[in-house]
């Protein structure tokens, strides 16, 4: 059994290809959470609550738990021991998108996979294999490589003509048929770019997709779904964040999306 | 004044390009250090006071203080907190290489800019400019883009080929041109190729680069200096982690390094 089919079995369990991304910036949490001891755990436990029924994976951005230091990291753990606690079905990534040499990539496997436990990470593709083999050859845990990002400039260097092809095509080919020996490998493709997520997944196979960019950057669902799914009717995480955790009713905002998913799936 | 000009002073003023990286391991710390409160803190305070003054930087790798979660945090703030109270013309570089878009980006500024207090910060290009801005826009601080890396795979997509020419060369054309409009940008080129060094030193100006790879991963001396070095005899950041601060003496390996680099310049 691959990592993957962790995500795949709850998001058979729940019907639902949706992730909620954790970002849980401490600027814009409602007041009641900033009096609580540890208002960014108190914030995710609440989401995770009003969520779960409707959620293959939850996906915390490291960066808004950086932004508060040591009290985010704790904030971060303490969210990680309770969806193993109370949701050890829900699959775990960590949006930290590192990229070291080797034995520095090895001390983010220890901090990210081995201490905070989550089941996948995001990763940088430019320093290539060899840096990040630490990752990579973790067979019970997922690699996310960047691919074609859901920036509106990702296009400075990830449309570089290489081959006749953009860099992000060639990026896409190298991890497909290179980095994913184990089958531990996943792609981002953002969901602002529908027709590069079609030539994607027309040349990756059946490979998992991690799609950011719905709602509050602009990605439709309906084009992402038709672009991205694969044959089985999967191979899509896809990802809403502020969308759904600083909506006034996230529940309700989950449910939305998992549905509207769902119909075009 | 530039940001860089922090570097440039303090070089001047000890006669030494020499960066200590402060990679402290825990799993590789001299065990009298393990028993202390703090102790990547302690082991870094005994070899700021080994090697200060041939030091114009010093750059912690923030991996290994993650690999300890909070209380590696913590020590990386009392590193800090240390530097500036101690030798507060010390240039700091953080050594993240962090990516992510805008909003994201903005989070790690907080974290590692403001909280943490470092003058410097390394940075992926794969995103591109629009998802660097809030790095990019702080004219009080440095950021160090990677260009060519120091590992020995990393031409799996470094080397290809752009418009006649390699893609880290197109990255250094495009930070050199674009993004460096505060004048608050540099590149990191590993030491272990020289003769792409040169190829980048010709196509920049008198940008200055920062160079991993000396000692440990094999990087030359004479060779990283006579292909990096500017026309004002600057314009290098030259880092030794492991070779320094767990060698037998680290004083006597930070002087004997920052006296072989003058030999060159």
């Amino acid at each position: 059994m691959s990592i993957i089919d962790k995500f795949n079995q709850r998001a058979e369990a729940v019907n639902s290809l949706l992730c909620v991304g954790l970002d849980s910036n401490v600027n814009r949490l409602p007041e009641a959470f900033l009096a609580e001891e540890h208002p960014q755990f108190a914030f995710n436990k609440h989401i995770i609550e009003l969520t779960h029924a409707y959620v293959a994976a939850y996906k915390p951005n490291i960066a808004f738990y950086e932004a508060q230091g040591e009290k985010g990291w704790h904030a971060l753990r303490l969210t990680m021991q309770y969806l193993r606690d109370n949701y050890p079905d829900i699959f775990t990534i960590c949006d930290a998108k590192r990229g070291d040499i080797g034995s520095t990539s090895e001390a983010y496997v220890q901090a990210i996979f081995d201490n905070l436990g989550f089941d996948a990470v995001t990763l940088q593709p430019y320093l290539g294999y060899d840096a990040l083999e630490p990752f990579l050859k973790r067979e019970d845990k997922g690699c996310i490589v960047l691919c074609r990002t859901s920036n509106s400039g990702s296009g400075e260097f990830q449309d570089l003509e290489v081959n006749g092809k953009p860099l992000w095509m060639t990026v896409a080919e190298t991890i497909a048929s290179d980095w994913n020996a184990l089958d531990n490998c996943m792609l981002v493709v953002g969901a602002t770019y529908p027709a590069e997520m079609k030539q994607v997944r027309d040349c990756i196979g059946d490979m998992t997709l991690l799609v950011p960019g719905i709602g509050a950057q602009g990605g439709n669902v309906e084009q992402t779904v038709t672009a991205g799914i694969n044959q089985h009717g999967k191979g899509l995480i896809i990802n809403s964040s502020r969308g759904i955790i600083f909506s006034e009713d996230p529940a309700k905002a989950a449910a939305e999306l998992r549905d509207a998913i769902n119909l075009y799936r």
